[in-house]
C-alpha cells in the first residue's frame, strides 16, 4: 500500500494505517504524505519507511512505483487527503494500473465522481470508498436481516448523525480539521452534508437495499461566520416504498459521533448505534425485543466474517475500518490468484457508492435552496 | 370530580381515575360514564358510587349536579370521551360554572377550540388539558434548565414519537382503541398527528419555550385500507431561532410508546425519553455528560414539586398524569381559598395549549397536502 | 383500611396510602397516625377523615372500630410504624379479628415473628407483608420463567441492594428516617440487613423458589459512630443446589435504590433492576438476548395481572406497592364472598415470609460475628 | 518481536499480533508458533515471515536470534502458550537477554512466578504481563480519579467477571480453548480463578491502589465431570480499609465477557463495564451522575495517552491490548535511547503483578477449601 496524504498530525491517515495493519494482510510500503516534500519525508521516516519509498508528491510516487518490479511495487494507493485533492491522485493511480482506496466523499464534484466511475469501469481496477460504518459487523447483520425479509416490507428509515464539534466557530481558532471541512475551496459545495450526511445516506441505503428517490431538505449554517452548511435534515422517500428522515448536524452541542439508524418493516424493526456498535436491537410486534451481539455464533456468515473476537470482547471504529481494508485486500488477493471472492461475505463500498454520495450532496444542497417540497434524486 | 366517559373497558378513563385518586386531593363523586345509560349505571356501580350520582348522560349530570348544594356537588368535570365528544360537554360544563379537565386533542375542530378558549376567558374557569408528558418531573427539569439559559440559545429540537401498535389494520379486527382513533368521524381530520403528533409538538414547545412558526411535513397513511394518517414527519422552524424535526408514527413495528426529545443549545443539550422517564441526560461541549435523576435534592424546585418518592423509587406514567391532576387541584384549592397558586411550581397545560394543538393538526395536515416546502403555522 | 403510624412527614405511610388508593378497591377509613394523639388528629384532618375515626392510639382504634357495625368498620389495619412498633398492633388486630398489612421487617425479633405466625394460623386471618419489590410485574415474570424451567436447573443467584444515603452519619444531623433505622432500640438487631438485606433475600427466594440454606457473611459498620451495621455481603447456598452472593449496603455513595438480581440456570439467565423495573433481560446460551417488557401481551398471566398500562407507559414503585394492596384486597374480597382467589394470579408476601425475614436477620448477623465460614440458616 | 505459541487457530495469539501491529511500533520478526515444528512453519508462512526466522521450538528461536546482529534480532519475546508452558520460555528469554511479554496467569505455580521475579530483578529486563483490561483508557481514568482522592477514602469494591461459555462440558466436545483451561496439567491448580479471577483481582487492586489482605471464598465446580473450578465468589478485605466482593464464574449461562467493577468512597463512586468500555460512570452523593467518555479532552493525561480516536469513535478490546504493547514498546524505546519513560503516562502490568496473580490463585483456592471464614493473602 502506498499512502497519499495522512502526514504527521492528520487524524484519518493514522486511522487508515492502523486499520490496514490490523490483519497482517497489508503493508504500508511507500507514501507521499504531504504536499510539502519535507513533511512527507519526515512522516515517512517516523513511520519507518525506507527513504527511497517516501516521495515528495503523489505524481512522483505513482511514476516511480510503476517503474519498480511488480513484486516490489505497491499494489494500491490509499488516498486520505482533503476532498479537493482526491480526484487527481485517484485518476492518475487508475491510469497507471494501481487499485485505489479513497476517503469519502469520493471527489470534489459529482462530475469528477462520474469520471472516476468511468475510469474504474474502463480499467477493471478496484476502488474502495471508506464508508467506515458499513464495515461494522452488526451493520452487516442488519443488512442481512432486512434482505432475508425478516421484517417484511420496509416502511420507515430514520437515520441520524449528530455531532457537536462545530458548535463554535472553531475553524477560526486553529482547528485544522474544522478549517478545511468548512472551506468551500477544500471541502466542496457542502460542509456537514458532505462530511457526515453522506455517511448517513450511505448507511440507510446499504442496510435497506433501497435507494433515495426524492427528498425535502432544510439545510442551514447555524454558526454565524461559517462558510458552509453545518446542519441539516431531510424527509426521504425511497424507491421501493420506504420513507423516512435523515438528520445530520455538527452543532448538536455535546454530541460526539452519534450516528444511528432505525429501520422498520411490517413485522418489526431494528436499531443500531455507532457509539455502542456491538449490539443490534431487533424489535418485534408480538415478541420480546432481541439484542444481537457481535461475535456470537448465531449471527449471519457475513456478520461473523467481519468479527475478530468472541462475543463480549468489544471491537470498535478501527476494526470497522479494518474490515473495509481486509475485504478490499481479500478481493485483491482473490483477483491476483485468478479467483472470485465470495461476495456474500466479502464486500466494501465502491465507486458507484461514491457517485451516489456526490449526487447526494448535489441533491440535498439543491433541495435546501428550493421552495418546492420535493427534489428528485438525480445522478 | 365528575367523569364524562371512561366507562368499563376504557383505557384512559381508568388512568384518569387512578391519577386523580393518587394524592388524596380529588374524589370521584359522580359520573356519566357512557352514552349508554345502562353502561353508565353499571360502571358507576363498579366504581362504588351512590346510584344517585351516576347519570345517564352528561347533560343530566351537569344539570343535576348544579342543583346540589355547593359543598356537595362536583367541582369539576373530567372529560375522557373520544375527540368528537369533547366540545359539547366541555362547553356545557363551563356555561354552568364547572371547571374542566379534558383529554387531548382538545376538540374535534380548531373552531371548537377557539370557542372553548373564548368561553374559558369569559367565565374565568379553569381548564386543564391532559398532555400527560408535561407532568413528568424530568420534563419540568428540562424546561427549567432551558429557561435558565444553561445551554445558551436553543438551536435544535428533535422530538419523536414512534409507536407500532397500528402496524396492522387492527381497527378492522375488533380493536376498539384503534377503531375510533382511525375513524375521521370520531377522531377528526387527523389520526396519528392528532393522537400523538400533538403530544410531540406540545412537548417541544413546552420544554423550549419556543413556538413552531412554520413546518414542512410528509404525512402518510402507510397501512392500506386505513382512513386517516398513521405516519408523519416534519421539518420545523421555531419563532426564536430554533429548528428541528418532529416524527410521529404508529407503524414503527415493535415500538411501544417511545416518545423522546432532544434539545441542543450553544453550550450543550439534553435528552429525555418517556419510557425511562426518571433520567434526564444533559450533554456539555467540554465536560462529562450528566444524568439528572428524579427525586434528587439537586433538582429545581418545580421538578421536586412533581416528585413523590426519593430517588431510585421510580415513578411512571400514572404519576405524571397525577401531577396534572394535583396541580389542577392545587390551583383550584388556592382559588377557592382566595389565594394565588405559586405558578413557578404549579402548572398544567391549559386551553391555549388546546388551541395550539388543534392548530397543529390543521397546519401539519395542510402541509402534508402542500407542494410548497414551508407552511406557516396559523392559528 | 385503618392505618397505624404514617402521620404527617412520614415517607412510607404516604406511599401506603397512594398505593392503597390506586385501584379504587380500598378506602382509608380511619387511623391512629402517631403515638402523639395531637399529631394523629392533625394527620387525620389533613387526610380528610371524619374526626370520629381518627384515634389517639392503635389500642383505641382497634377497640372502637370493633364496636362499629360490620359494614362500617375497617376490614384491616395497615401498620407502617418503625420496626419496634409492629408486633403489638399486629397481634392486637389479629386478636380482634382484623386482617393485617404490615411493613417489613415484620417484627422486632424472630420470636415475635413466630408468635404472629402462630396467631395468623390460629385465626385464619390474612397478613400481607409489604415486600414491595415482589409486586413488580417483571419480578412475577422472572419467577414464572424460572418456575416453568425455561433456564433449566438454577445454578447461580446474585442479588444486590446498594444504597448511598447513609454514607455520612446523617442520623446525627436530623435525618429522621436515618435516626430510627440506625437505632437498635427501634430498628432491632440489624440496620442495613434488616432494612434492605431482607428485601434482597426475599427477592432471591421469591424468584428462584429456592430457600437459603447456609450463608457466610461479612457484616460491617462502615461509618464511624453508627450503632448498627450499614454494610454487608454474604456468600449463599440454597436448598436446591443454587449458590450465589447477596450484597446490601447503605454506604455505596452515590447509589440511589439500586436493587437488582441476576439468576442463571443451565440454559440461560435473567437480570432485573428495580430502578428500570419495566424491563426484564433474558440471556440465552445460543440465541440473542431478549428484553421482556411490562404491559406486553406475550407476558405470563401473572405478570399481566400485575400491569395497569399498555407497554411503554411505565409503572413504578407506587404501582408495585399497589399490587400488594390490590392482591391483598382481591384475596380479602374473595374470602368475604366465600370464594377462593386464583393464587396463580393473586399473591402477596405473607407471615411466613415475615418469619423468614426475621430469621434472615438473625442468621446473617450471627454469621457476621462467626469465625466459621458457613452458618446454617435456622428458623 | 518473536512470538512463542499462537499458531494457526489460536485465539489469543492472533489478538497479540493485531495489538502489537496497531501502532506501528512493533514488528513481528520471528516466531516458534507451535510445539509442532510443522505447524510452526506453516503458521510462520501464513504470517508472511521469512522461513529463516520461523523456528521449530522456542529454544532454537532464542538461541538463533541471540546469534543475529543486535540490529537484526528480535528485541523481545511474546509468550502466548497455555499456562503450563509460560515459565520455561520466559526464563530462557530473560537468561539470554530478551525482554518478555507474557500472558496471564504468569506461570503454572507461585514458585515459578517468584523465580521469574527474581530473574527480572537480577537482569533488569522488562516483563509485561498482559492483563488486558488494565489497558483500557477509562480504567486508567478510574485509577487516576481514585488516586486524586476525588471520592475520599475508598470503602467498597465490587468486581465481577461472569462468563457463560463453560456452562456445558464443552471440553469434552472438542472445544480446544475449553480443553486446556479445564485441564489441571495445563492450566494449573485453578480453572476459572486462574483464567478470569486473576483479571478481576488485578483490576480491583489496579484501580483502588489497595491490596487484598484477606479473603473468604466459595469455590465450586458446577458442571459435573469438570476437573477444575468453574465458579467462585469471595468476600474481600483490602489493606487500606476497603472491603468488597469478587465474583468470577464461567457458568453464568448467556453471559459473554462481562467484567465490571464498582468502587465507592466517602463522597461518591465509579462504575466501569468492559463490554461498553468507553464510558465510565461516576456517581456523587449530592450532584448528578457523570459519564466520562474515552477520547474527551477533559480526561486525565494518562487516560488520553491511551486513546487513539476522538470521542465517539469507539475503541475496544484489541486497542486495550495494544495499549499494553505500546506502553511496553515506549518503555523499551526509552530504555534503548537511555531515557526514562514518563511513568505517569506509560505503564503496564509487570512481574510483581504476575506474582500477586499466582498468589491470588493459591490463596483463593486455599480459602475455598478452608472452614475458616478468613484466609490471609500470603505471597
Amino acid at each position: 500500500m502506498g499512502m497519499i496524504g495522512g502526514g504527521m498530525g492528520a487524524f484519518i491517515g493514522a486511522v487508515h494505517r492502523k486499520a490496514a495493519a490490523m490483519d497482517g494482510l497489508i503493508e504500508l510500503s511507500c507514501g507521499a504524505f504531504s504536499n510539502s516534500p519535507e513533511k512527507s519525508k519526515a512522516s515517512g521516516k517516523e513511520l519507518g519507511l525506507p527513504e527511497s519509498r517516501v516521495y515528495p508528491d503523489f505524481r512522483t510516487m505513482i511514476e516511480q512505483e510503476k517503474k519498480l518490479p511488480a513484486d516490489q511495487r505497491m499494489h494500491f494507493v490509499s488516498i486520505v487527503t482533503p476532498n479537493f485533492a482526491h480526484f487527481e491522485p485517484a485518476m492518475l493511480a487508475l491510469e497507471n494500473g494501481f487499485h485505489v482506496v479513497i476517503e469519502k466523499p469520493m471527489t470534489f464534484t459529482l462530475e469528477e465522481a462520474r469520471q472516476l466511475a468511468a475510469k474504474v469501469k474502463e480499467t477493471g481496477l478496484l476502488l474502495c470508498l471508506t464508508h467506515t460504518y458499513a464495515g461494522y459487523p452488526m451493520v452487516k447483520q442488519a443488512r442481512y436481516m432486512v434482505e432475508q425479509g425478516l421484517f417484511g416490507k420496509i416502511r420507515k428509515v430514520y437515520v441520524e448523525y449528530p455531532q457537536g464539534w462545530l458548535s463554535e466557530l472553531s475553524e477560526k481558532e486553529g482547528n485544522a480539521q474544522a478549517a478545511w471541512r468548512t472551506d468551500p475551496t477544500k471541502s466542496g459545495k457542502a460542509g456537514a452534508m458532505g462530511d457526515i450526511g453522506t455517511h448517513a445516506a450511505h448507511l440507510a441505503e446499504y442496510i435497506t437495499g433501497q435507494k433515495i428517490q426524492k427528498l425535502s431538505a432544510d439545510i442551514q449554517t447555524i454558526v454565524p461566520g461559517r462558510a458552509l452548511d453545518d446542519d441539516g435534515a431531510a424527509l426521504l422517500r425511497f424507491d421501493s416504498g420506504a420513507s423516512g428522515v435523515l438528520i445530520a448536524t455538527q452543532v448538536a452541542a455535546g454530541e460526539e459521533n452519534n450516528l444511528s439508524i432505525r429501520v422498520y418493516g411490517e413485522k418489526g424493526g431494528l436499531s443500531w448505534r455507532q457509539m455502542e456498535p456491538n449490539s443490534l436491537e431487533v424489535l418485534w410486534q408480538d415478541k420480546p425485543k432481541e439484542v444481537y451481539r457481535a461475535g456470537q455464533g448465531y449471527l449471519s456468515p457475513v456478520a461473523l466474517h467481519n468479527c475478530r473476537t468472541p462475543a463480549g470482547h468489544p471491537e470498535g471504529y478501527i476494526e470497522a475500518f479494518a474490515n473495509l481494508y481486509r475485504n478490499f485486500a481479500l478481493t485483491l488477493q482473490a483477483r491476483l490468484s485468478g479467483e472470485e471472492p465470495d461476495t456474500t461475505l466479502v464486500d466494501f463500498p465502491d465507486v458507484e457508492d461514491g457517485v451516489r454520495g456526490m449526487a447526494f450532496i448535489d441533491n440535498i444542497i439543491a433541495s435546501g435552496k428550493s421552495d418546492s417540497k420535493w427534489t428528485d434524486f438525480k445522478i
